[in-house]
C-alpha cells in the first residue's frame, strides 16, 4: 500500500514534469484565455504553510523534524490554566486526525527502520516535546485590547531535539497552537508527520478581527453557531459579531421580555436563543479568544419587534390619513418606547459580556415617518426640518441610554448613524459597511477621531459565478487617504454573512474558506498580497479544515485533497 | 407541548392577518422596490402539494383523510417484483420520518380521542391502506420508452376510506409512490398527518430528463453520487448523465486499460470509481428507475487520458516547427488510435447497459492541430481545407466503431458533432448546451430530423446572487419555431453541475432544490408556470427533502422549515 501511494505521488511528480504546470499554478485567468486544458489540479497545495501566513518566518536549511503522535507530548512551563489545558486537548486531536487522513498511519516499528526520510539529510531528528511557555497567569475573558503575540521555535539553534511556544498571554498561545498544528504536513511517502525547523515571530496586524452571522432572515442551529466559531478561530478571528435579529424574525429569547421571540420567532420553541444557549455560545467562543459581540439594530430593522411590543413602531398612514396597518422604525415620539429600551438594553449588556454592543442604526428608511402626522407634529415641535434628525434624536437618545448603564458599555453603531450627526462616546467605534465611496468614507469617519472597522468588500453573502476570493484579497482596511493618526483609528473589520439566501443546511461551506482571505488581511502584514501564493496556500488550508471534518467549498477551480468531505 | 407548537401556529396565523401577508407571498420581486420589510418568511410553504405538479388534480370538497404510520400499510394487488418491494420499503421509511418531525409524534390512544380534527367537517375517516395495483409484469431496467404514467385515487367516489396507486408499469408506481408520500403534510396542531381527498391522474412531459454530473473536475465520493440519485427520484428525474471523465482526471477505472486511471485520476486509489462501483452506481439507480447514461468525451476534453494512452494526443508544435510538450485533441492522423477508440468503447457500452453512450464531441479547439504539421500532411492527403473536417472526420469513425458493436447501442453528440457535418444513425441524439442562439439551434437540429436534448438554460453550476430559479423556471425545450413534428423530436434534457467550483462538500447543498425547477418544466405540463404557486410549493418541497436528511439551500429569501438542517 505504501508503495502504491509512493507510485501515485511519483506519477503525479511525473506530470508536473512532463506538462510543465509550473505555470499553470498562477494560471486561473490564464486559463480564460488559453483554450487548451491541463490534466491534474489547477493549484497544488503548499505544505505546512499557516494561514494566515505570521509576521515573521525563518526557515533553516530545508531540514525537518518528525513528529510521532503516540510520543509527541506538550510540556506546559510556568501559567497554565482551564483554558489553556482545554486548548491542549482539542490541538492534540487535531494533530491525531492529521495523521489518521495521512493513510498508511505512521507505524512507530516500522518508522525507526524508514529510510525515506531517516536517509535524508534534512532530518533533524524527532520533535517529541513542544514546550509551552506562558509567561503569565491567564487572562479570563478575551477583550478589545488583548496581547495575542506568540513565537515559536522549531529545532532553531539551542532548541535542538524540541520545539518552543513562547506567549505573554493566553490569548497567544491558543493562537500559536493553531499555528503549530498548521506547521505539520505529511511526508511525500505518507509515512511520517513532519515540521519544518523554524522560527516564528507572530501578531495580529489588526486587534478587531470579526465574522458577522445573521440569525434573523434564517436561523441558525447552536451546531452551526459552533462550527463557525471553532473555524474562525482556526482563522485567528477573535470576535464574533451576532447580528441576532432583525426585521425578519427575532430570535433571542428575553427574560425580561418573553414576547418578544413568543411573538417575533419564526416558531418561539425551536428557533430561539434561550439564555442557556447564549451563555453556552459566549463560553465556546472564550475558550477559542473570541469576543461576542451581539447587535440588536434599531430604529430601522425591527419589523419582528412590533407584534410583542405594541406602541413600539411607528404606525404608516395611507394617502387618506389614516394607520394603514403597516408599520416603520421605533417611533420616538412616544416617551414609552424609551422606557422599554432602558429596560431591555440594560438586559442585553447584562447577558453578553463584552464591553462592546452593536447598536445598529443602519438603514432607516423615512417613507414611514414621512407618512405620519404623529411624526410631523413632533419634528414642528422639536424644530427639526430634515427626518434624519429624527434618526438623530433616537440614536443621541439610545446611546445616552446605553452609556448610563453602570457597567460603563461602549458600542459599535454602523456609518449612518454619524453621517447623520449623532454626537457618540469617545471610544464608540463606528462600523464602515457600505459599498460606495468607500475611500471618502473611511477618511471622514477617521478624520472625526472615531475608532473604525471597514465591513464594505467582505459582504460574503453576495455570491458569483468562479473565483471571487481575490477580490476579497486585494481590499484593504487602511486604504484611503489620512494621516498615521487616522490610520491607527481603523481596527480592523471583517466579513458579513446575511442569511437571506442561506441557512444551516448551505451556510459553513459558502462562508468557509472565503471569509479566510479577510482573516489574513486582516491579521497578517500589509504586504502579504502575492495571489499565486495565497492559491496554493488557501488549497492547502481548505484540505486541512476538511482533514477536521469541516464542510468548506473548494476555493479554486478543479483539483482534489488527499481527503474528501464525505 | 401541543398546546404550545398549536399557539405558535395560531400566532402564525394571526401574524398574517396583522401585517396581510398575503401580498408578500407574491412579493418577493416586490421587497426589492419597497423599502420596509415585513416580518415573517417571504413565502409560506404549500401544504400537501407534490413538485413536480401532476398533470391532472382534482382535489374533492376539501375533505381529508387522517394517515395512522403504525397501522397505515401499502397493499399490493395482481404484480409486484423486488424493485417494487424496494420502493414500498423505501417510502415507508420515508412516511415514518414524516411523521416522526411532525412532533409531537401522533399517539394512536390519544388520536381516537383527538377532536381537532375528528371534528373537523372535512373529516373524511383514517387512510389505513393504500392499494399499489401493478398491471403488468414488471420490466427491469429502465429504458428510452419506459411507461411513467400512474394513477391515484384517495377517498374518491367507490374509494372511501381507502386509496388506489394505479400504474401500467413498476416505472409508474416508483414515480406514483413518490407522489404519494408528497401528499402527506401533518395537520395545523402537528397531532397526525393528513392527506387531501384527491384524483390524480399523471405522466411525464418528456421521456428524456436528465441531471449531469462532472465527476473529472473535482471527484465525487459514492455516498454523494447516491445521495444525488435519491434527489432525483424525489423530483421525478429518470436519466443520470455522468460525465465521467474530462481534461483535469480520469477516475473511471478501465479493466482493459488501468493505466488510464493510473495515470490520469487525481489519486490512483482513492480517486477512482471501480467496476465494482459503477455496478452499484447502476443497479442502485435502476432501482429509482433512473437510466445511467455514461459519457465519455472525445476528441477534445482528453487531456488526461494522454499520459496513458501514448501517442493519443496531437502533439503541439511551436514556431520553431518542434512539438512543444503539450498535447492537444485525439490525434486522427494515427491509426492505431482508432483500434485503441475500438477496444476502450466496447468495454464502455458492456459496462454501461443503457443503449445509449454519450460521446461528446463539444469543444474541439484547432489551436493545436494548426500547429501539427503531421496534421497538415492528413488534411493535404485527404484534400480536407477546414480543421471542422478533421473533427469530422474522427468523429465520423467514433461513431462508426459505437455502432458496428454487436450490442446495437445508439449515442448522444453535442451540438457541434451535427454543426460540424457528421452524419450520425437515425435513432441517435444531439444534445443543445450553448446558451446562444437557442431557438436557432434547436429549430435548425429537429428540421435535420434529429431526436434533440436540451440543457442550454440550465447549467446550474453558474451560480448568482439572490433568487434565480425563477430563471430555469421560464426556460422551455420546446421554445423554438418548427412544425409539430419537430417539437415531437424534443425528448427533454435537463440541467448541468459542471464541477469547477464544486466537490463532494458542497454540490448537493449548490444543485438542490435548484434542479427542481427544470424536473417539473420536464415532467409537468407546459402550462404549469405560475411563479407564486411554483415559490410557495417549492419552500414546501424543500423543507419537505430536508426533512428526509437532504442537505439542500434554501430556494427563497427569508423564511425557515419546521425541521432545519443539522
Amino acid at each position: 500500500m505504501k508503495f502504491l501511494i509512493k507510485s501515485a505521488l511519483l506519477h503525479i511528480l511525473v506530470l508536473l514534469l512532463v506538462y510543465n504546470l509550473s505555470n499553470c499554478v498562477n494560471g486561473h485567468d490564464d486559463s480564460v484565455t488559453r483554450q487548451l486544458q491541463r490534466p491534474g489540479p489547477q493549484y497544488y497545495p503548499s505544505r505546512g504553510e499557516p494561514w494566515p501566513k505570521p509576521q515573521l518566518r525563518n526557515l533553516y536549511n530545508d531540514s525537518i523534524m518528525i513528529i510521532r503522535p503516540p510520543i509527541f507530548r506538550f510540556k506546559v512551563l510556568r501559567y497554565t490554566c482551564d483554558m489553556v489545558e482545554d486548548a491542549l486537548k482539542r490541538y492534540y486531536s487535531i494533530i491525531l486526525k492529521t495523521v489518521s487522513h495521512s493513510a498508511p498511519i505512521v507505524n512507530l516499528a516500522n518508522a525507526k527502520h524508514n529510510k525515506s526520510w531517516k536517509s535524508d539529510p534534512g532530518f533533524k531528528g524527532y520533535l517529541d516535546v513542544l514546550q509551552v511557555d506562558l509567561m503569565a497567569p491567564c487572562e479570563s475573558m478575551p477583550h478589545e485590547s488583548m496581547d495575542e503575540a506568540y513565537e515559536i521555535k522549531i529545532g532553531t539553534s539551542g532548541f535542538e531535539g524540541t520545539g518552543l511556544l513562547t506567549a505573554s498571554s493566553n490569548w497567544g498561545i491558543l493562537r500559536g497552537l493553531e499555528t503549530f498544528v498548521q506547521l505539520l504536513y505529511p511526508a511525500d511517502d505518507f509515512s511520517s508527520i513532519q515540521i519544518k525547523t523554524t522560527l516564528i515571530l507572530d501578531y495580529p496586524r489588526f486587534s478587531y478581527r470579526s465574522v458577522l452571522l445573521d440569525t434573523s432572515r434564517h436561523f441558525l442551529s447552536m451546531k452551526i453557531l459552533k462550527q463557525n466559531l471553532d473555524l474562525m478561530a482556526f482563522n485567528k478571528y477573535n470576535v464574533f459579531h451576532w447580528h441576532i435579529v432583525d426585521d425578519q424574525s427575532f430570535p433571542y429569547q428575553s427574560r425580561k421580555f418573553p414576547q418578544l421571540s413568543d411573538k417575533g420567532a419564526y416558531q418561539p420553541y425551536t428557533h430561539v436563543y434561550t439564555q442557556q444557549n447564549i451563555a453556552e455560545i459566549i463560553e465556546y467562543a472564550r475558550l477559542r479568544g473570541i469576543r461576542v459581540v451581539a447587535e440588536f439594530d434599531t430604529p430601522g430593522h425591527t419589523q419582528a419587534w412590533g407584534p410583542a411590543i405594541p406602541g413600539l413602531l411607528t404606525p404608516c398612514y395611507n394617502k387618506e390619513g389614516q394607520p394603514d396597518g403597516t408599520f416603520g422604525p421605533i417611533d420616538p415620539t412616544n416617551e414609552k418606547n424609551f422606557e422599554f429600551i432602558h429596560s431591555f438594553f440594560e438586559e442585553v449588556v447584562s447577558v453578553f459580556p463584552d464591553k462592546y454592543l452593536h447598536l445598529g442604526g443602519d438603514e432607516v428608511y423615512y417613507d414611514c415617518w414621512k407618512s405620519s402626522p404623529l411624526i410631523a407634529a413632533f419634528m414642528a415641535q422639536q424644530n427639526m426640518t430634515d427626518y434624519a434628525e429624527v434618526e438623530q434624536y433616537y440614536m443621541q437618545r439610545l446611546v445616552n441610554i446605553v452609556q448610563s448603564y453602570p457597567k460603563n458599555s461602549s458600542y459599535i453603531v454602523w456609518q449612518e448613524t454619524i453621517d447623520n450627526g449623532v454626537q457618540v462616546k469617545k471610544d464608540a467605534i463606528v462600523h464602515v459597511w457600505k459599498n460606495v465611496n468607500v475611500p471618502q468614507e473611511m477618511s471622514h469617519v477617521t478624520s472625526l477621531g472615531y475608532k473604525t472597522l471597514f465591513s464594505s468588500c467582505w459582504y460574503l453573502n453576495k455570491i458569483s459565478y468562479g473565483i471571487d476570493w481575490t477580490t476579497y484579497y486585494d481590499c484593504d482596511p487602511q486604504n484611503f487617504n489620512g494621516t498615521n493618526a487616522q490610520k491607527r483609528l481603523v481596527l480592523g473589520g471583517g466579513p458579513a454573512m446575511w442569511t437571506e439566501y442561506v441557512d444551516s443546511a448551505n451556510i459553513i461551506a459558502r462562508l468557509w474558506p472565503r471569509a479566510s482571505l479577510p482573516a489574513e488581511r486582516l491579521w497578517s502584514d500589509a504586504n502579504v498580497r502575492n495571489k499565486s501564493d495565497a492559491a496554493r496556500r488557501l488549497e492547502e488550508h481548505r484540505c486541512r479544515l476538511l482533514k477536521r471534518g469541516y464542510q468548506l467549498q473548494p476555493p479554486n477551480g478543479p483539483g482534489f485533497c488527499g481527503v474528501e468531505w464525505d
